[in-house]
């Protein structure tokens, strides 16, 4: 694990959000990006060496639109930066802890990303994401 | 902001999570830490230029045994490292954020703190932290 790569947050209205996390961050978001393979619209804010990824969903059958409706608005997820995701996840099935998908999938941002279940570390829904070069 | 200094990760039982985190990142907890005040036992990991932080509860009237009571284990807040806390208090201010404290406290870790309340962040709970010279 490298870094923190983002904080991923679920909201309900994409372009509020950025409103308040532009007033946050005193900067614009710096890309807005559609996941259609994951049923979400995102947008993104450079923060130093880290990111935060505001997240809303664009139908309901999104894990966005599910969290939201059990959880509400807020964190849904850290994302580590990893340098070979393949190897990151052996390791991390070895110690023990869940992968929800051991083939890495195309994430936003341009990233190879596999998740951790909650179950398996305290409740927090980990992301593993490699950058594709 | 000059990045995301830590997360804190409300847990149960520290000592086994921080077994938990250290198979995670590879690696053991750098520091434990008991903030009396504020009614919690902290640990923290290194993860490159951030951290992560777990919080347990010492008492029932911490503010972590209610959001545990409340939403279960799992992330708490995200920290973001100021270089300026007063000055970054009195930005946020004027841009209609709510701060909890609006005179910064003592944190774990050596820091001056100060919390934005989630109800004007998207349900975020956000630390402002500065770290005491």
């Amino acid at each position: 694990m490298k870094k923190i790569e983002h904080i991923g947050i679920a909201v309900k209205d994409i372009e509020k959000s950025n409103t308040l996390f532009s007033a946050l961050f005193g900067k614009n978001e710096y890309k807005i990006e559609e996941v259609i393979s994951e049923g979400v619209k995102t947008s993104f804010f450079k923060c130093g060496p880290n990111k935060i990824e505001l997240l809303e969903a664009t139908n309901s059958n999104s894990a966005i639109a599910k969290f939201i409706e059990k959880k509400g608005e807020g964190i849904h997820h850290i994302a580590f930066a990893v340098k070979d995701i393949k190897q990151e996840i052996t390791r991390l099935q070895k110690k023990g802890f869940t992968i929800l998908n051991s083939t890495p999938k195309r994430g936003a941002d341009n990233k190879l990303v596999a998740f951790l279940h909650p179950k398996s570390t305290n409740g927090v829904l980990i992301e593993l994401c490699q950058e594709i070069e």
